[in-house]
């Protein structure tokens, strides 16, 4: 149109969340030694998954880790009635933090990528009886953080913005509990993660974050996976507030 | 696998919010009268929509609406800066509902079906100066409750889940400011609505209510629009907790 105007923005209802976020020139990003063991295809991780299960049971919170007997004849896990009663919840549960960026005046989210090929969030899998927050630390810290055992980080965990599960470890995950099956396998945790003002991000050798505008990610789930490409959808709720001093 | 098992849940976290949700058979169905102009196509939207603009301009909160000229060659509205400098947000607004049931142990959205063929939300767009609650209730009622004008219907509305935008009337919305633009056409607002254990509803004979499972929808957009499509993964962070009693 030629003209300059003000942009026009949606109305902040008064319950409406507001986000600030930081211009990417604000973060620092530096490399470190890769990690053992990272990088795994979608077929390894699936075989890996099954042979901990039959191998190792279930993880449960707070109580010890049942071993699931598995059918000779099905390789299918033989639930036992008293097991399942007795425990808490049974379930790989997976926890991953969502960073946002502000770059062109369009917010941006931190995500790992994986030998040029699949796009990650970062985070990852819950130790026994580790709380999800805890967990979420730990993981931030050992894929985004200089390498330090005893570094506390200061990450800021926010709220748990969406939950994905698998009724089966190489199923497509879906946003609710799957009708199908009443014991799925793994239950993946979306948390907003506050970045402060600046910080510096180190990442292994093995990996690369990248900032990805939302506007590339939604609906684009061929490229990233249905769990990232939800995310533009999951966040329509927070007003953007790019704070530049 | 032939036996009962406790249903395995993933793990409510302290700050996982809890939506409760009702069977289907507590509500009553009825029908009334059709309303006028029900029903239109998509391409008669657009054209009823780009008339109302460049007609009457747009809409401004608490303030006068300013009529936009609209350029003899093009057709594209011409940006008054002082317009745009002076006035509050300047955008088509519509509120939706999601309001959900429980039926075979599994959430279902109540969507309206227009001819056998498009799906809608319950909403619709608010008033010049109308309050996205107050603008969401009237909707509500008009498309779900006895015709009764002075009539409050106790709609309870609660969070707003999710908002998508349009950059032009025709554009297919996005969940997010959309960068291309510095103004957005239209807006749309998602906010939950909490059913009570039981209440009426009374549709206009020329739309359907039916009630649709999450997984259904799910990545659907096919059939039921982007919007709709995209309720699952929003509802997700949430704990549903059928009540039967």
């Amino acid at each position: 149109m030629g003209l300059e105007m003000a942009p026009v923005e949606a109305e902040r209802s008064p319950e409406q969340p507001e986000l600030q976020i930081y211009p990417l020139c604000r973060y620092y990003f530096g490399a470190r030694d890769a990690r053992p063991c990272a990088g795994e295809t979608a077929a390894d991780r699936a075989l890996r998954l099954k042979a901990n299960f039959a191998a190792r049971g279930l993880r449960t919170r707070g109580g010890p880790t049942y071993t699931q007997p598995v059918s000779q004849d099905t390789g299918i896990a033989l639930g036992h009635r008293d097991n399942f009663v007795l425990g808490p919840p049974l379930l790989r549960t997976c926890v991953h933090g969502v960073l946002l960026v502000e770059l062109s005046g369009h917010p941006h989210v931190l995500l790992l990528q994986v030998r040029n090929s699949s796009f990650l969030l970062p985070g990852g899998r819950l130790r026994p009886a580790e709380q999800d927050v805890q967990g979420l630390k730990r993981k931030l810290s050992s894929k985004l953080a200089a390498a330090d055992p005893n570094g506390d980080h200061h990450w800021q965990i926010g709220e748990c913005i969406g939950m994905w599960w698998r009724s089966e470890f190489e199923a497509r995950p879906v946003p609710y509990p799957p009708p199908s099956t009443r014991a799925p396998k793994e239950c993946v945790k979306l948390f907003l993660v506050r970045l402060p003002m600046a910080r510096q991000f180190v990442v292994p050798r093995n990996l690369k974050l990248l900032a990805v505008p939302l506007s590339q990610i939604h609906d684009n789930a061929q490229v990233y996976g249905p769990i990232i490409s939800g995310i533009p959808n999951l966040l329509s709720k927070f007003s953007f507030n790019v704070v530049r001093n």
